[in-house]
């Protein structure tokens, strides 16, 4: 299940349009450039992630022999061209902002520069993986800010889109610094560490709840129980019970699934605090975002830890990013669209970053003084120049961006504005017909 | 990247569980059902997709060695229960509604009768594949109903979560009606017809629209030509001038990815009408969604077909379903959870249809006068009952599905209420302790 995926994986028109440039020996140098538009409501940054898997996409894509045979019977294909896929290697270059670096939105999260129906092909698997790694990562580290230290678990295997995006979701959320997943397969495959609970059937099918409690604790010392599968306070003065009967350690933490969770946690407080288990750590879940974990922080809810599920996982509110791959220079040229409400910024692109600005630049201007380029070469000619880098580097990197994320403002050059771009077009405004 | 998820794809506490049960020989049957608990705001009923991927799984779910060793590296589990797990194999029956059925909030969408462990470990990636296909399969088929006959195009390959979400969105959007995909891989997997168009960046590339759209018109008799790169008015003129030079038959459709769609495709509709090209249909695309959809559709706007991405492959405004894996019997036993705000139907249960209402009753019950059981066994033992059915077949099911289904009331029989579910715990309310 983990093969990258194949050349196949794109739309017809980028094969459709790749036919054409070849015939028509349009196969010119292009530059994309994936970018975000804008940030989903309440967010102050993007965190970027998805690179690692991207490149293993472009140093692999190939189109099989079944693949020829499929696009064979499309009857829109001609042989030459099945020739060339069958040939086909993507020898661009890619440049890119590492894993775990905070970007803001039209800031090239990457650029492809390469033969123009090589960059057409590609661009259906790059901003797939991209942009959902990215989605996942920001969204995580939104909510890892609202939680203000304390520790968050990722508990939304179930919940992804497919197992690949939870295992990808896992991993995007333990590099925007989840401390923890509940998933097994995304704990054996990136080495994060894994944590988990018990479940309500667990309860259940117990004859009573102290039982079923003191089971497990006999089991797992130091664990953490489920209370609210009947009563939360019922099922608190039970673990407290169990502790009572095996020893303060049996225990080391309880976890609030439903109801009020600020509520029940202070209730649980004071009972754990009355019983002498002031080491008994609260763990709620039930479907958190970052708002509900900011609210419950600052209404000062005796909580130590938070395991959200769905909305890292999927985003939530949030379900794509508004991302796009755009031509943005040919042959040299730059170029850009003017559809209405949809205008982008011709011209490759640099991003130049202080403290507390980045600056979008032509990439060949010379930059802001003290600045950091945040654009690095990753790939030459279709291979690698940089190793692929362990998660947890990736995630001290974004524990540094996060810090200062929020307090950076956006300036984008004037050289590159729309205007200028518009009037880079090839062949200037658009001619009446 | 097929291949089904190793058994390894599951919560922690699923495997902590399953230790715990093999211990103390907790191993009787449970029944676990798969439901979802309420319909997002603006659904009328959910659309069941995902089982084929699911009943892969469970035949095929195995931990390898290189698994068996992660968990042995854990601590948590002893050799006894990595022996049994080494051999382990979902050895239960599973009951399911077929993939393209409509269904209902509380309705079993899938039914897990096993041995505990094995019903419990199963649990994440069972899940995740339903949840996921259903909740786009839902959303599709509610696109389709807006589209009110037109039809429907799957654009959101670059958006989904990840590249296999893409090709099961694809997959349950079929199943739900849409017409084609853009996804070439989806289109060679299953079978499921392939469109597109041109980009922005092949206009973009060449030095006039006009010129873009002669070669593109030339290559592909009858093709469809993206109009919004600089001015859609503009571009609709461009295109009649090649229709005009080209004949008629050249062009196929127009695409307007951009503005208000409304407008433009009157605008447009009149200029080709007004140069004898009544027969160039009009394609809208740009982040539509349902409720989008409709509203084209109410003002009459005249466009012939819909392409959507991201609301279709994400569920949009809706990332998950609500949807519980719960524990409703053990031993033979209704059991059920009463949490706040989540309380939940004990014991197994059948839904008997027929054309007006749904009745969800007690598995045992006799059922309902004339109606169906929607529940049918798929796997005996671990093994396939039924075979794999074609997507041909499963989409037929849900276009019959979908016409009535708006229009059915759903029962739940007294017997299975909370308030008796509560009563039939095994040992009844909780006890003070």
């Amino acid at each position: 299940m983990t093969t990258p995926p194949s050349a196949l994986f794109t739309d017809l028109y980028e094969l459709s349009m790749a036919q054409v440039y070849y015939e028509q020996e349009q196969t010119g140098e292009a530059v994309f450039e994936l970018s975000v538009r804008s940030l989903p409501q309440g967010w102050r940054y993007l965190l970027a992630a998805g690179l690692e898997r991207t490149l293993e996409f472009l140093e692999s894509a190939r189109f099989t022999p079944a693949d020829l045979d499929y696009l064979g019977s499309l009857t829109q294909f001609n042989p030459d061209f099945l020739d060339r896929l069958r040939g086909f290697r993507f020898r661009g270059d890619v440049w890119a902002v590492p894993e775990g670096t905070v970007a803001y939105p039209h800031e090239p999260l990457l650029q492809v520069i390469a033969p123009l129906p090589e960059g057409q092909i590609v661009e259906t698997a790059v901003m797939n993986q991209i942009a959902f790694a990215t989605l996942v990562a920001s969204k995580a580290a939104h909510t890892v800010d609202a939680a203000d230290g304390r520790p968050l678990l990722e508990f939304g295997g179930r919940r992804a889109h497919g197992t690949i995006a939870a295992l990808e979701a896992a991993r995007a959320a333990y590099i925007a610094g989840f401390a923890a997943t509940s998933s097994v397969e995304a704990g054996r495959r990136y080495a994060i560490p894994v944590v988990g609970t018990m479940a309500h059937s667990y309860v259940l099918i117990h004859d009573d709840e102290t039982e079923a409690f003191r089971r497990f604790a006999s089991r797992y010392q130091g664990t953490t129980l489920l209370v609210d599968t009947y009563d939360t306070s019922q099922g608190v003065n039970r673990v407290i019970a169990v502790a009572n009967d095996l020893g303060p350690q049996a225990v080391g933490a309880i976890r609030i699934d439903s109801g009020d969770l600020r509520a029940a946690a202070v209730d649980a407080r004071h009972r754990l605090d009355a019983a002498g288990l002031e080491h008994v750590r609260i763990v709620v879940s039930g479907g958190l975002d970052d708002q509900q974990v900011a609210a419950l922080v600052a209404a000062g809810a005796p909580i130590d830890a938070f395991a959200c599920g769905t909305a890292i996982v999927t985003g939530g509110d949030t379900s794509a990013l508004d991302a796009a791959y755009k031509l943005v220079e040919y042959e040299g040229k730059p170029v850009a669209k003017r559809s209405p409400g949809k205008p982008s910024l011709g011209g490759r692109k640099q991003v130049w970053r202080t403290a507390k600005v980045d600056r979008i630049e032509q990439f060949s201007s010379p930059g802001l003084r003290g600045a950091r380029s945040m654009l690095q070469p990753v790939l030459k000619n279709g291979k690698r120049v940089v190793e692929p880098e362990s998660l947890t580097a990736i995630r001290e990197r974004a524990a540094v961006e996060r810090a200062s994320a929020g307090a950076r403002s956006v300036e984008i050059h004037p050289s590159i504005l729309v205007e200028r771009a518009t009037r880079g077009d090839r062949r200037g405004p658009p001619r009446p017909s």
